[in-house]
C-alpha cells in the first residue's frame, strides 16, 4: 500500500528520482514517524534514510513492506543524496531556501508539491479510518468533558482536562494547541487559552482535536455554563451560525469548488447581516496536517471530491461580546457530505 | 525590549529591510503566537502584520510595545510587501523554496539566519525566566507523577498522566511528544509511546517537557519500576550515564566548543567500552525550539557562551536489552552549568 503512493507519485512526475525530508510528506510515504529522514524514489525502488535513533524501528516497520532502509552516513548531507539523477523532484513548498540552493546544485529540479497535494488529498480507507478513530475520541472526550466543567475552573484547566480524557481514550496528543475561550473572549478567533475562570452565565467555545495513527481531528463546540437570561443575542446568533453550518452539508457535493462551499455558510450569514462578523474562510483541509489542502475559502477554485476531508466551520466573532463557531470534520462519500465529528451540535446550556 | 530585538537584528544585517513569516521568529520578535503574520523591519521601525483572527489580540499586545500592526490587506501576499527594498534580509533556512522564488523577483535577498540565531542563543532574563518556570514544572510534574505509576498502566496512559499534570502546573503544553518506554523499548532512543504495559521489574525512561510563555524545557529521567534482582548490568551502565552527565556540568565553561562539550561525555563513556552504545549528540540548544543552537554534537564548532541554554543528555543503548538517557536542561552562567531541571539523578526505584 505504502509503496503505491510512492510509486504513483514517482509515475506522475517524470522525473528521475522523488526526494523529500519534509515531516508530513515523509510520513505519508512511510507511516512512520521522525524527526529526521529522507525518502528517495527511482527508478529501482524506494530507499528510508534516517539516522541511528530511528534505525531498528524503521527496518522493523518499512523492509517488510519493500522500503529499502539505510543509515544516513556521517558527513553525508540530504543535497548529496540526489547526485547523479539529472532531474529529481522536490516539494519546494517544504524545502528552505538554503535546500533549494543546495540541491540545486546537484541536479535540475522540479517541484513536486502539486502531485503530493492530489495524492493526499484524496484519503484512502486506511487514512480514512484513522481519521475516524481521531474523530470518534474526540466526541467521546467533549461529552464526558461536559460532566466535568465545574464553576471557578480556568481555560486552562478545562483545556488539559479535555486533552488528558483525549488522550486516555486513545490519542496520541493533539492536532494543535486546544482553544478554550470563556464569554468575550471567544470574539477572538484564535484567542489564546489563558487564567480566566469560568463564571455562571459564560459562554464556552471549544476549539480542539486530537491525532490517531499521524492522522488529525478538527472540532468546534460553542455553548452555554448556566443561561443567566442576558443570551437574546447570542442564542439568536447560534441558531444562525448552526443553520449555515448544516447547510453547508446539505449542499455540498463533489465538483464543486472550496469557494463555492465556502459561499453556501456566507450567504446564510449574509441574510441575517452575520456575514461581516464571518471573518475567516469555511474551512480547510485535514488529514495528516490540521491545514492542508483543499482551500475552502472565498474565491478558491480547488474541487472538491469524494474521499477529501475538510473542516466546516462557519463562525460569528462581534468584538468585545461573543464569539460562535461550530465546526465538524467531514468527508464527502457518494457526492454527499458524512459528518465525522458529530456530538450534538443543538445549544448546549450546562 | 522587543524593539530592541528587531533593531539588533537589523543593524547587524546591513540590509534595507529584515522580513519574516517564519513562527519561531516571528514570536521571537512580537512574543505574540500566531499561526499566520509577517514582520518586516526598516528604517522607520517595525510593523507586524497579521489577518482578522489575530488582529484585535495582536493591537492589544504590540502597539503598547512599539510595534506597528496593520491587517495584511485582500490579496497582498508577503512577497508584495517586500518590493521596493533594494537588498531584503530573510532566513534561509525558514522560507521555502516557492517562497524564495518570489522573494526573489521582489528585492535582492541575504540570509538573515545567522543573525536570529545569534541573538535568540544567549537567552535575555525575561527568555531565562518562562525556560526556568518550564523546567520548575517538568520537574515537579515528574515528582507528582512517580506516586501515580501503577502495574499494568500502557506508555501511553503514563504520558497522558505526566501531560495532565505539566497542564495543570501551568504549562500551556508539551514542548514536544513525551516518550515513555518500558524495558527494552528505551533501546529505540525515539521510541514511539504506545500500548506496552508496566510490569514489575521493568526499567522506565521518560523524555518529556513543557511550554510556558511559548519557552521550552526538555527532560529525561530513567528508573526502575521494583527491582527484580535481573538489573546488575542496567545499574552498572545507569552509574556510569549519570557520571557522564554530572561530569559535562563539571567541566563545561564558556569559551569552549559544543564538540568538546560532547566529547566530555563521550570519553568518559569510552573508559567503559560503553561509547559505541551513545549513539545520538550529547544535546542541542532550547528555547522558543525544542531543537535550536547552539549544536553539542561531535564535531561542533559552535562555541558555548554565559546565557545559552542546552541539554546535557549522554545515554546508553543496547539493542532490544536496555536503553538509558539522563537529561537535564542546563544554562551557562558566570562560565559554570547551572542545572534548570534538577530533579533527583540517583536510581529510583519504585
Amino acid at each position: 500500500m505504502l509503496l503505491q503512493r510512492t510509486e504513483k507519485i514517482y509515475n506522475s512526475l517524470g522525473a528521475d528520482a522523488v526526494f523529500t525530508t519534509a515531516d508530513d510528506l515523509r510520513f505519508y510515504l512511510t507511516g512512520f514517524e521522525s524527526t529526521f529522514g529522507c525518502v528517495l524514489t527511482d527508478k529501482n525502488g524506494t530507499t528510508f534514510y534516517t539516522d541511528s535513533r530511528y534505525l531498528e524501528a524503521a527496518v522493523n516497520k518499512l523492509e517488510p513492506q519493500g522500503i529499502t532502509v539505510k543509515e544516513m552516513p556521517r558527513g553525508v548531507r540530504p543535497a548529496d543524496l540526489i547526485k547523479g539523477y539529472k532531474k529529481t523532484a522536490v516539494p519546494f513548498s517544504r524545502i528552505t531556501a538554503k535546500e533549494y540552493l543546495a540541491y540545486s546544485a546537484n541536479s535540475e529540479l522540479c517541484d513536486s508539491t502539486a502531485a503530493f497535494s492530489a495524492a493526499m488529498t484524496i484519503k484512502e480507507d486506511s487514512e480514512l479510518a484513522a481519521i475516524k478513530s481521531a474523530c470518534a475520541i474526540t466526541d467521546k472526550s467533549f461529552m464526558q468533558l461536559l460532566g466535568r466543567i465545574k464553576e471557578g475552573a480556568s481555560e486552562n484547566e478545562v483545556a488539559a482536562e479535555l486533552e488528558y480524557l483525549m488522550r486516555l481514550n486513545g490519542a496520541s496528543g493533539t492536532s494543535f494547541s486546544t482553544i478554550v475561550a470563556f464569554g468575550a473572549n471567544a470574539s477572538v478567533p484564535h484567542h489564546e487559552t489563558g487564567d480566566a475562570k469560568l463564571k455562571y452565565g459564560d459562554s464556552i467555545l471549544i476549539d480542539f482535536g486530537c491525532k490517531v495513527g499521524g492522522y488529525c481531528s478538527d472540532c468546534t463546540r460553542t455553548f452555554l455554563f448556566g443561561d443567566d437570561g442576558k443570551h437574546e443575542e447570542f442564542k439568536d446568533a447560534y441558531k444562525k451560525v448552526l443553520e449555515a453550518h448544516m447547510l453547508v452539508k446539505q449542499q455540498i457535493t463533489d465538483g464543486i469548488t472550496g469557494g463555492q462551499a465556502d459561499a453556501i455558510a456566507r450567504d446564510c450569514l449574509k441574510k441575517y447581516g452575520l456575514d461581516k462578523y464571518f471573518t475567516h474562510s469555511l474551512g480547510h483541509g485535514i488529514g495528516v496536517n490540521i491545514h492542508e489542502d483543499p482551500r475552502v475559502s472565498p474565491g478558491s477554485e480547488d474541487i472538491l471530491q469524494n474521499g477529501m476531508v475538510f473542516s466546516d466551520e462557519p463562525g460569528v466573532y462581534i468584538a468585545g461580546k461573543l464569539g460562535i463557531r461550530i465546526e465538524d470534520t467531514v468527508t464527502l462519500d457518494g457526492g454527499k457530505a458524512v459528518s465525522l465529528t458529530d456530538s450534538d451540535k443543538n445549544l448546549i446550556i450546562l
